[in-house]
C-alpha cells in the first residue's frame, strides 16, 4: 500500500523523504521522486507530517516508539499512522508521541492497493479535529477523509469496517448457498436481488466472486479472522456483548481449521457450502 | 402494495380487472380505469394473466384454489403470484393450477410501496422460462424482473433476500455500537466506511435510522422475524445448515420478548444495545 501511497503524494506535489524496513522498497520510490533515507530518524529530521503504514501496532511500536525514531520529528510534527492497528495501541501511541511534543492521529484506511493508486481509500480519522483540519491537504490526496472521533476512533471505524465486510460474506454466502440448495440458480438470485435493499458492496463482489468459485486471496480468511479478534478483544475490553461477531468469528477459525486459510474471504462460502 | 401496482398496469395501458377481500380497496381503483368486480371468479373469467398480491401462503391458497376461483380463468392463462409465502407453498400451488391446465410462476418483489409507484420493484420469479418470456411485458411496468429458477425459487430469492437483509442490519448495528461505546461518533463513522467494502443499503437507509435513533416502523420487527423463520423452516426442510441466519432468529425473538415488536426491524440495534 506504501507504494502507490507515495506515488500520489509526488504526484499531487508534495516534498516525500521514504524509508522502509526493506531497503529496496524505498528505493523503488526514487525514481518517482522521491528522496530515500537510509533511517527513519533521517526520514523523519526535516518532516511537517509523518505517515506511517505498517503491518500491526507492535511494528509500529518498534519503528516510531522503541527505537525513538519519532523523537527526531521537529516539535509540534505530526504523525500520521495508517496503519491498521489496535484501538488501544492507537491510544497509547498518541500519547507518548504527545509527551514528546509531537501530534498524532490514526487514520486507518478501507479500499486496497486499487483505492491507494487511485487515490479513492477511505480513510477513517481519530484524533483533534484541529490536526485533523492540518493533515487535510494531504490525505485529500489519498482518498476521502473523515473525522469520526478522539485518538482510537479512526481504528474503530476500522474495525467496524471490517466486522461488516466479514459478516456480510456470511449472510450472502448463506442465502446464496440456501437458494442453490432449493434448486435455483445463485447467479441469477445474485442479479434478482441487485439494487434492493439487500445490495452491497460485498454482493456484488464477493458474492459474485462465490458465484464463479473464484477464491484466489484478496484478502485472505488469516486477515479477516485476525480482524474479527481485534473486534472482540476491543469489545471485550469495553464491555460490550457482540454476538453477531463472536459466532463470525467461530466461523471463519472453523473454516481456517479445516484448510482454507489462504482462500480468499469470500471462502467462508466453501466452509457453509459443508452445512 | 396491489393500489400502486395496479395503477402502473392501467398507466402501461393494460386492461386490469380488480377484485379484493375488502370491497373498499378494489373500489378506489374504480377512479383510475379499473373494473371492479364483486367476486375473485369473476375478476378472472377473462384474464390472460392473474397477478395475486396477498399476505402469506394460506390466504392465496383459499382465494385462489381452495374456492377453486382460479378455475374461472380461461385454459392457459398464467397466474403470477406475487406474494410473500414459502417456497414449498408456490411449488404446491402451481402444481395445482398446472393440473387445472393453467400456467403459474412465483414473483415475490422487494422494493416496498415506494418501488411499487416508481415502478421499481426487484422481481424474483421462478416457474418456466416460456412463463417468464410471456410474463415480461407485464412485469416491465412494476419493475426489474429476474428469472431465478423452476417454481418456487422466486420465493427462494426471497427469503435470500430478507435473511441478508435482517443480517445486515444487525451487523451494522453491532458494529456502529462498538464505536460509540469507544468513543467515537456514530454518524460520522458510517459516513467514513460509505463507499467502502462495508457498503451497503442497510448501512445508508437503516444505519441512518440507527444514528437518528429513528425506529418509527417501515418494516416490522414481527415482520423480520417471520420471514427469518420462514427461511429457517425452508433450510431444514432441505437439510442445510444456517447457523447466522439461527442466530439472528433468536436475536430478533428476543428484541421483541423485550417489547420491541413495533419497532422498524431496525430496532435490533437497540436490543443490541443492551449487550
Amino acid at each position: 500500500m506504501g507504494h502507490p501511497m507515495c506515488c500520489r503524494l509526488l504526484q499531487a506535489g508534495h516534498a516525500v523523504h521514504v524509508w522502509n524496513r526493506t531497503a529496496t522498497k524505498a528505493q523503488a520510490l526514487a525514481t518517482h521522486g522521491a528522496v530515500v533515507h537510509e533511517s527513519a530518524a533521517d526520514a523523519l529530521a526535516q518532516a511537517d507530517i509523518a505517515i506511517t503504514m505498517l503491518e500491526n501496532g507492535a511494528v509500529v511500536h518498534d519503528v516510531l516508539l522503541a527505537t525513538e525514531a519519532a523523537r527526531a520529528l521537529p516539535a509540534g510534527a505530526l504523525v500520521i499512522d495508517m496503519s491498521s492497528i489496535q484501538p488501544v495501541q492507537a491510544q497509547a501511541h498518541a500519547q507518548q508521541l504527545q509527551a514528546w511534543g509531537l501530534r498524532a492521529l490514526d487514520a486507518p484506511v478501507s479500499g486496497g492497493t486499487i483505492g491507494a493508486e487511485q487515490g479513492t481509500l477511505a480513510i477513517m480519522v481519530g484524533g483533534d479535529a484541529a490536526d485533523f483540519d492540518s493533515a487535510h491537504p494531504v490525505l485529500a490526496a489519498l482518498g476521502r477523509s473523515t473525522h469520526v472521533g478522539p485518538h482510537g476512533s479512526g481504528q474503530l471505524a476500522k474495525l467496524a469496517n471490517q466486522m461488516i465486510v466479514g459478516g456480510t460474506i456470511g449472510l450472502v454466502a448463506e442465502a446464496l448457498l440456501l437458494c442453490q440448495r432449493g434448486g435455483a440458480d445463485m447467479g441469477k438470485v445474485r442479479q434478482a436481488i441487485s439494487g434492493g435493499f439487500a445490495d452491497s458492496r460485498v454482493l456484488q463482489v464477493h458474492g459474485q466472486r462465490m458465484v464463479d468459485g473464484d477464491f484466489a486471496p484478496r484478502a485472505r480468511m488469516t486477515v479477516q479472522l485476525k480482524d474479527l479478534r481485534n473486534a472482540l478483544s476491543t469489545a471485550q475490553s469495553l464491555q460490550f456483548d457482540t454476538p453477531i461477531t463472536t459466532l463470525l468469528e467461530q466461523l471463519y477459525a472453523q473454516a481456517i481449521d479445516h484448510g482454507l486459510a489462504d482462500l480468499d474471504h469470500a471462502g467462508l462460502f466453501v466452509e457453509l457450502d459443508k452445512g
